[in-house]
């Protein structure tokens, strides 16, 4: 899988990106993350990627032709499924979206930064617009740096054991459940005694329990689904 | 406001704060953010933080004893108003919560990390957990980098016109209206008219109607809250 970023800030996205599981998963040649400044695409000499609101309003808006000369020479190279923009108002992202997302080849996400990009931009490039959450974020960086991970850490190789993907929360619509390690007693704090029976199928029956209370309890919503 | 994070990677955490908003947040002492590397809390030679789950199954769970000599040296040197936990189970985060944390004085942030962290932590020490949405990352580090921004920016003065976060998407339940900038016609892709017609009661009427719009056709949820 190859990904590539577009930003105006690439020096904001770089330590995500060099540590832990993103960093072993590109050295392994598992993903490509490339990274392009926006600067590097502009034509005037105070490379200016931003201007004002036509009809007035606070904030700055996203240029049409630096986006325009950066997505179009990535697409002089290679076919892209997908052209992704980060935006509040874009489609909420769910795991489900990851793991469809996960099996892509090639992608372009366009992280949007002052107060987004104009409007042409994503009536003419965009295939898909993705937001991570119901807030606002001063940039699309943070919100491409967690698509990148919930999508990277699901391409198979990439976490040591893949079982450990499959047992995390919203993988079949349940949270996860409470998870203990030792000491078997902290000040008094205990860990239930079950755990230590090695009566796997009454503690698999208790995980599965556990997972739906809690689900029924914080989140009601995805038992509905 | 300060705000402490606790985390097993603060390398990973680093780039995020160094630029754009929250470097200038920092530069101008409007926040303060303070990271502990959880390895500094341990005891053995090895700076173990995690150990294997009770009862089986992939994926290892962080230790309650580092966890809690962090929280309990930075609870006795301040009073903290909340304790939170970044987890994909907790509560999610929407505009409304961000803007209710802006207001605290200290926060502790805990990112999990590996499978998450032992269930003893979250009942003793964790007075909110909180979600960033409904998927999975590798670790708690880029949920807690997300929430900083979405408090942080919120904070009187760290953005330069305060208007702009107030005609965000989300403060008022709608998505934002469409927005253009130069130029007026970039390879016959034109901007609407009525934007450079200077008539400004008519214009806020087209923003007002098109962020309805917008809302209804991408996000009818938000109209019904």
């Amino acid at each position: 899988m190859r990904i590539d970023i577009i930003t105006v800030l690439p020096e904001l996205l770089k330590s995500p990106f060099e540590a832990s599981i993103l960093k072993r998963a590109i050295e392994a040649n598992l993903v490509e993350v490339h990274f392009h400044n926006l600067r590097d695409y502009t034509s005037d000499k105070h490379k200016s990627v931003d201007d004002t609101q036509f009809g007035g309003g606070a904030g700055m808006v996203m240029m049409v032709e630096p986006i325009d000369k950066c997505i179009s020479a990535l697409k002089a190279q290679r076919t892209y499924d997908e052209i992704i923009y980060m935006t509040p108002d874009g489609e909420t992202l769910k795991q489900g979206m990851a793991n469809h997302l996960s099996l892509k080849e090639n992608i372009i996400i366009l992280c949007g930064h002052y107060k987004g990009v104009d409007q042409r931009v994503r009536d003419q490039f965009i295939t898909r617009e993705i937001s991570i959450g119901d807030y606002v974020l001063s940039g699309g960086e943070l919100g491409a740096a967690v698509l990148c991970d919930a999508i990277i850490r699901l391409i198979p190789g990439v976490l040591g054991n893949e079982t450990s993907a499959l047992t995390d929360s919203f993988q079949d619509n349940l949270l996860a459940p409470p998870i203990y390690t030792k000491p078997r007693d902290y000040k008094g704090w205990k860990v239930p005694e079950l755990l230590f029976s090695g009566n796997l199928p009454e503690i698999d029956k208790w995980r599965e329990d556990q997972a739906y209370e809690r689900t029924k309890i914080r989140r009601p919503d995805l038992l509905e689904e």
